[in-house]
Formats: structure tokens, sequence, C-alpha cells
């Protein structure tokens, strides 16, 4: 059956990236690459990727069969504007996807069709719309949601993801572009519920993945301790 | 080797509890409860946790077994003000710490001796004195950090602790009270890199011990695809 997955790399404290870099310089020069190759490092040497992308090297092992699963698993991929944008030129003739993308923009323009099996298709009417579009033509394999964050996040706010998976590296970025974070919607009386489905620990990056449950109240369980004193105090000492 | 650790629950989105209580009101009727007793459910069901504070049932499961080895690993204690004055009278006569618990605070107290082996300590020379009262305690087991959050940050921050794991379960709060954030000061150009030393996985929660490493610069670390445009895009995308 089809799923609408997710995975992204992200520090221990949840962040994708630095700081956004929306000024003036080089992207490559800011604080937002640099936590961008930090927690993406794994990706870059793995082997499964390194192919993809035409690099000599890399490492083939646990984390490079992530990868390559990760893109078997893709039938075809939602992505979001600004990763489209800054990809095309330099993802060149033959992008690493080899599948049908379908980008959300609120520019029209005509499908860009590629080498290897990659197209690009513009989808103006929104997130849940550019996923049903990549969801009828993904030939039994899975509609990724290829980011960046920002998209990853308005499909899991708007009810539509079924798996996430989370690559996090043991690194504390304290500031930076976070994939869970307010723009969810979320109040505090209520959360979205997850299940963890596999867990895969490497010495670079632990692996969670998760099916998505949905949005419910936190409601206060009393799980037998009778509210009592001592469970009080400690839970407000926290 | 007495080593200074810290464990503490979190949401997948690293809060410990919903957003801060402050004002008027019942703690437990707030959102900051609301998310901490979700964090903390595992722990509430672990009979481990149950025994030692008096409640009946409880699951015996690996949960139950990562509460009995955090209390057994622990020689003494550094513990915030705000939760050892909200412990102080519900954990009544004999507290589930069994130990000597050093309390950060700018209020001097005589210390207070409970039964069961647990003493309340009152430091008022900062979180490193805290630490270093304790760990001549110790008796060769470890300091451990017991919380709150901002008293984890604080020893993480101030470059003091060696071993952090965190109990990472699977709900998303969005918004809250987050261990690692803007307080660590970590400015976008560092980081704190950790090492993974165990991940025990189960339907409740991921548990992921960490060694802490040091502060470091985060750099852009070539690995070999010569900065090439590829490489570039991609990462602009994200």
């Amino acid at each position: 059956m089809t799923k609408v997955t997710a995975q992204l790399s992200v520090s221990l404290d949840g962040c994708y990236a630095g700081p956004r870099h929306d000024g003036a310089g080089d992207w490559m020069g800011s604080a937002e690459s640099r936590g961008f190759f930090r927690v993406t490092r794994w990706v870059i040497d793995a082997m499964a990727w390194r192919e993809r992308l035409g690099f000599a090297g890399g490492e083939q092992d646990t984390n490079s069969r992530i990868v390559a699963e990760t893109f078997e698993a893709a039938g075809a991929y939602v992505m979001g504007r600004r990763m489209a944008d800054g990809g095309e030129v330099p993802w060149g003739d033959e992008p690493p996807f080899r599948a049908p993308v379908f980008v959300v923009t609120h520019r029209p323009r005509e499908t860009l069709v590629r080498q290897g099996g990659t197209s690009f298709t513009y989808v103006t009417d929104g997130v849940a719309a550019a996923v049903e579009r990549a969801r009828a033509v993904t030939n039994g394999r899975n509609v990724a949601v290829a980011g960046g964050g920002e998209l990853v996040r308005q499909v899991l706010k708007a009810g539509l993801l079924d798996e996430l998976e989370l690559h996090i590296v043991p690194v504390v970025l304290g500031t930076g572009m976070r994939l869970l974070d307010e723009g969810l919607g979320l109040d505090g009386w209520e959360g979205i519920e997850l299940t963890p489905t596999r867990v895969v620990p490497t010495p670079q990056v632990t692996h969670i993945r998760y099916a998505v449950g949905g949005r419910v109240p936190l409601v206060l369980d009393d799980r037998g301790s009778g509210g009592g004193p001592a469970r009080v105090g400690v839970a407000e000492g926290e």
C-alpha cells in the first residue's frame, strides 16, 4: 500500500540546519549550511548517496543501506519550492531522484523532464494536491516528501503523513531550523502521537522510523497512582 | 570512575514538559503538567518507579529495568531548587533518592536529613560547586543531575556533563519546555558533539545514552566531494 513518508536528518535538538540564511552573502558560508552539513554528514559519507550524485568513494555500511532503501522506497516525490529551485541547476540533466517530482509552488510552470526518470511538475494548488498527484504515479511504492523541513512540517500538520523517519545525529546545535516547532500549531493541550516501528543505531546516527498517528488531546492519565501527593511532587519538580 | 550524568524524558521535539506554568491556578491543571505526564508516562508505568514511590502495580519490563538501573547508578544527586521545593512535602519522610542530594539555590538553609539515606544539602555557590560536593560522596557511583531541565542545561552548558541519556517518547508536543535550546548559548557556528553509547528501543520510548564531548566549531567538511555544484544544490534545497 502506498504510504506518504518523510525522512530528515536532525541534530539531537531537532534542527535540520543552522539558523536560516536569508540575507546577503554565500549560502555555503552561512551558519545554516554549517548546521546542515553537520547533520547530513552521514549521508554524504554513504556510498549509496555518492553513487547517485556521481561522487567517488564512500562508506558501504548500514547508513549507506538506509540511503539506498530510502531511494528505492520512493515511487514519486513531493518537494518544496526552495529545494527545487536550489537544486535545478546543480542537479543537472540527470537528477538523483529517478522518479516524478511534484513541486509545491505558487508559480505555474511547465513540467520539466530530465533524464533517468526524473521529472519536475509544478503544483500550484497546495500540498494536499501535490501529494495526490504524486500518489497517482507511485507504481505501488511510496510518496516521499523530499523536503525541505518546512514542507515536511506542513504535510505533518495537515495530517497527510503516514511515516516519519528521523536520522538523529549526535550533535547539539542549540539554534537553527527546527523541524518540529510552533509551526505545527499545537497549543500545549494536544500532541501528535506516533509509534516507533524501527530503530537502527549506528555510531554516526540513530535512525528511528515512526508510524504517524493522529492529533490527540493530552489527558492527565492517572495510571493508578491516585493522583497522590508523591506523584504530584515529583512531577512538579521536573 | 565517577561520571556526571543526566537523563531526561523528552518528546520527539525535545520538550520535557508543556509550556511553563508560572501563573495562577493549579499546576496539575496546566499545559506544563499535561506535557510532563505524557513524556514521563513510561516511568510512572514502570514497576521500579512505583516501588520507590510506594505505588502498587506497574510493568516489570525493559523500561522498568532502566529506571532501576538509573537509581542504582546514582551515588549522589544534584537538583534544581524548583524541583527540590516542589518535592519536599510530597516526598515525605523517605524520599525516593536514598542518597545525598545537593540542591542548587540562592537561599542558604540547613541540611535536611530524611530516612532511607536521603539528605538535602543546599548549595549557594553555584552549579559547579554542587557537582563537586556531590562527587565527593558518591562512593564510586555517579553524580546524577536529577533535574529539572534547566539545571541539566546549565550543567551541559558549563561542560560538566559526562553522560546524557534521553528517553525519547513518540509524541510531538509542538510547544513546551525544551531541554536543548537557545539557553545553551550556541551561536550557530559551533555545536556540542556527543557519541551514542547505547540505544534501547521499546514500544513506549527509545532510550539513547550519549557520552558528551566538547563544544566544537562547525566546520564545512568537504568529505571528498570537492564542494561541487551537485552537493551545493542538494544542500541548499534542504
